[in-house]
Formats: structure tokens, sequence, C-alpha cells
């Protein structure tokens, strides 16, 4: 057994790469993004990078994946009390890492050592690493202009049609030292792109100057989880986002966005018709369950994701001898 | 019926400023010290202008009132799993004073301006001030060593034996236009130093560069009330303070603290025995109950003191004509 490279972000990326957690703790490394990070009134906010925190500790919400389970509101009960803007509910245990991040940024730290290090407070094994040190910004393009990803989502409630993408300050974003490490890993086994959105989740990583290269430096097969499920997303809003920028909103829409990227890609049993048009283009398809609703699930398609990508492995191997 | 200026801090204080303001509503000023504010973590601490917001609108704990009341510590809790220093225990409602603060001054915001929003946003129609936009710290002379307050008090639990204090930026800290105003109306009846700690919650205050001389320059009486009563605090560190720096540990201790700047003395009924001989150094002695347990105490209190201040100032013109 090698070691594994996750990207990924949300709550759905924070499930299947709690699921490979699982199976491989401290052999795991997670790629996050961090296109979506704000600075709040001095507070340094880093949702996806929090959200898989808190999954990989097991501190998360059962229902609300992207909180601390217990989390309370009294700080913004209080906050919007004093005039406070209450367009981001900030609850109280979801400052934590908002405090001491910004407090940490503040004294020249690097956002990796400060992850690595709540990783190590949290007892988290595997090495949760941010996509890069230096800012990069997911901006979107809507018919009412262009906006920060945060604004799309929880001022305007992703409702203004989305026209593109646009990641600000990824061509000039350095790779870290610790992604670096993780992806040139000599025994590097499969690097899995989790079912998170294409565009503001997963897009922001690939986009950082030199993480494609990189991905493809080791012959450690590439395999991505389709975040749609039957034309709808499993959880969030990139179905409406694929069916704005005119894509197929399918399974097959998201494999076309990872196309140059990918070896494998893993689909729904639901959507099992769409296997063979997306094995016609060259990428090896697994079919199987993928909505994750207990850590069983989670740790099942983990197994099948990993057996999935040592299959592919060793198919590629074949083709090229 | 003029106005009324009160300076105050710490529990003591905000109860009878809250006397005060009952009976005058906006016609009270309150200058607050903020020589134990501190910037934690990027947060901007306030401790003693927060006690006095939260009493003055009706939030403050009954039992620890230099909270809000309904206070919980999921932050605290979350922040401490994170790795996060625990000498300062911060409250989830607590913090939303410190992060719009740091977030205000961040923007070049005056600490004045800052808290007079407060005030409006919590309906408080008294002005509660800063004693100056400008850093002033107190700092703690112990048998081992210097320290800020809040190191000797949050850190060291009060333990080292106090020699002196000082106040640094005090002289070169400017009296903000609002203070400024509030002390030189025309219709200002009574300037009424609160029941706080003298060397960590007045002193600050009076040595703020033009204090002292502001306080004298209208004929306002300036009446104080005793913090020590029968030789003891009636809250905090007072009584070991004065003990040992060598001082008197008694009303007529504090009376001699404020020696130059009041024309009357409030001390409580249990410390009759010690009117006269305050009263032999050229001061008024109201004798009258001091102790506010309830919000009828500190309304009794407050008119007592104000009735206390025309008896002095009438006495006072007398005495001059």
């Amino acid at each position: 057994m090698g070691t594994v490279v996750a990207l990924g972000a949300q709550v759905g990326g924070a499930k299947l790469a709690d699921g490979l957690y699982r199976l491989r703790g401290k052999d795991l490394a997670v790629i996050v993004n961090t296109g979506d990070d704000c600075e709040h009134l001095g507070l340094a906010l880093s949702p996806d990078i929090d959200t898989m925190l808190y999954t990989l500790a097991g501190l998360a919400d059962p229902a609300r994946g992207w909180e601390p389970a217990g989390e309370t509101f009294s700080f913004f009960d209080t906050f919007k009390r004093l005039g406070g803007p209450d367009w981001l509910r900030l609850g109280d245990r979801g400052l934590a890492a908002a405090v001491l991040r910004a407090d940490g940024l503040g004294a020249e730290r690097r956002l990796t050592e400060i992850t690595l290090d709540f990783c190590r407070q949290l007892g988290i094994a595997a090495r949760v690493l941010p996509m890069s040190d230096d800012p990069v910004r997911t901006l979107v393009r809507t018919e009412e202009g262009e906006m920060s990803f945060n604004e799309y989502f929880f001022q305007l409630q992703c409702v203004p049609a989305v026209e593109s993408f646009h990641y600000a300050g990824a061509d000039r974003a350095e790779l870290s030292d610790e992604v670096i490490d993780a992806l040139l890993s000599p025994d590097l086994e499969a690097v899995v792109i989790c079912p998170s959105n294409p565009y503001h989740a997963i897009r922001p990583i690939l986009e950082v100057q030199g993480m494609r290269e990189l991905l493809r430096k080791r012959d450690a097969p590439v395999v991505a989880v389709s975040p749609i499920v039957g034309s709808r997303a499993l959880k969030g809003s990139a179905a409406k986002m694929m069916r704005e920028m005119g894509r197929e909103v399918s399974a097959r829409g998201v494999a076309i966005e990872y196309y140059r990227q990918i070896d494998g890609f893993v689909i729904d049993t639901e959507d099992e018709a769409l296997a063979e048009g997306i094995r016609a283009s060259g990428i090896e398809v697994l079919v199987t369950p993928t909505v994750m609703r207990t850590p069983e699930d989670c740790a099942a398609l983990a197994r099948g994701v990993l057996d999935f990508a040592q299959v592919v492995r060793e198919r590629k191997a074949a083709q090229e001898a």
C-alpha cells in the first residue's frame, strides 16, 4: 500500500477524504481549495479547509457537514446587536480557526504550517494541505457582473446566472513544498479528485501554476468521482452552474471538464448508461454507488475508488508495455 | 437639572453609572478607563468599556457583571482544541465587540466613534467615552518585575505583591473632543468618580494629559465614592494593592489618593467613624449605604451622590462669596 493524494473541498469532498483517511491514515494527503478563502472583519476564513478539518477530526455536524457539531450562534447574536454585518452567519466554534488563522498569518506564518498545526492539535494523522500558501480568489462572472465567490454564494445566494469562473492569482501562486512532496512521493498510489464542485472546488486547485504538470509527473493514476448523479448535483449548485454555462449536466459533462487530467472516472450506478460513452473517450470508468450517507458509505466508496485506481494503473502499465 | 460626567470602570463603576443613567439618561457621559485594553490575537479587547456598555444596555449578567447575560464558551472550547492560548477565557458574546472594534480600528476609526456606535446600536442614550483615543497601558511594577495589567491579572492572578503603577502613553495621550465637550458642558452639574479601583481604573483616566486640569475647569463639584468599605474592597483587589503599597487600607486611604482632585467623598455607613478625619482635610463627606446589590440600590446611591454634589456646590459657592 502506497500513499494517496486527494483533491477536494466542501462536504462531498470531505466525506470521500474521510473514507480514504479511514483506510490510509497518515498515508493520505488532502489538497484543499482555498479559492473561497476571505478576510472578513480581520478574521481569516478558509471554509473548505475547515470543513475538511472538522470532518477528518470527527467534529463535523452530521447534518450540516460544513460546521462543527454543537455549533452555537451567541457571537453572531451579539454581533448583530452591535451593528455587525449579517450576510455571513458566523458560528461560535467556527470562529476559533478563523481567529487563530488570522493571528498566524499576521505573524507571517504560512497557511500550510497553520493548517498542519490544526491537524496535530485535532489528532488528524493525514496531512490537510492548502492548495497554495499564496492567495487565489475564485471570481464568478455572472449576468450581473463579476464578483467574489463569497458574494455570489452568501450575498446573492447563487441567484445570478453564471457565465464563467476566473481564479485570480492562480498564475502567480506557487505550490508549497508540502504539496510537491505529497505528489512526488515515490510510493504514490493514486490521486483522487473528490466529488466536489468542478468550478469552485476542483478547478482552482488545478489552476495553481504547476499543479497540472505535477499531477502527471508520476505514473500514479488520477481518478475522479462525479459530483453529479442523474443530472443533479448531490449537494450545492454544480448542476445549476453547468446548465447556465451551456455544459451537459451529467456525469459525462463532469468527465469532459476533467478530460485532460484523469485516467479513470467514477459514476453512480444510476448513471450506468453513460459509462460506454465516457469509456469511448479513452477514460476508464467505474460504476458504483457514490452517494455517501454514512461513514460506512464513505469508506466503501473510498475502497472502491482505490481498487479501481489499482486496476487503472495495471491497465495503463499493460498498454505501455 | 444639568449634565453629569462619571469616571468609572469595572463592575462597581458600571453599577453607579447605571444608577446615574436611570436618573439622567442622555445627560450623562461616562468616561471609561482604557488602560487595560489590549490586542490579543488580532482582537481589540476593551474590558472596561464593554462592562459599561453591557451594564447600561441591560445586557450584563446579574452575577458576573463584566460579561453579557447568557454568555457561552463554544468558541473557547474549540479554540483550545485548536491549540489557542488558554490564559484568557474569551466568551462567545464578548467576542463580538472585540471583533468589530478591531475591524473599526483597522479602518482608522477612532475608539470613541466605535464606542458611540455601539451605544447607538444598543439603545444607550448616555455617551460612553473612552478616556482617550490614544493608547494608554497600565503597567504594574511588582516584586516579580514590571508587567501589563492583563498579565498581572489574568496570567499571574494578582499574586505578586504590587510596588507601583505606571501609565505608559498617558503623557502623550490626548483628550478626545467628546471628553472635552462633556467636561466643558455649560450646565455641568457634577463629576462623579465611581467606586472603582483607584490604581488601575480611576488613575489611568486622571493621568491622561490635561484631564486633571479639565476636571477643575468648571465650578462643578467633583465627588468620589469609596470602593473600600470597612478595610476591604467591595470587589477586586484594591485592598490588597493598597496594603502592598503601604497605604492605609480604608476609605480614608482612598480619599487621600484623590485628595487634590475631589470636593466631596462618599463613604459607607459602616465607615462613619472615618468621616470626621476626612472632613478635617477640607473634603466634604457623605455617609450613606454604598453597597449596590440591586438596580434600586444603584439608583438610590446615584441620587444620594447627586444631591450631595448639589450641597457641596452650594457650600463652595457660599465659601467663595
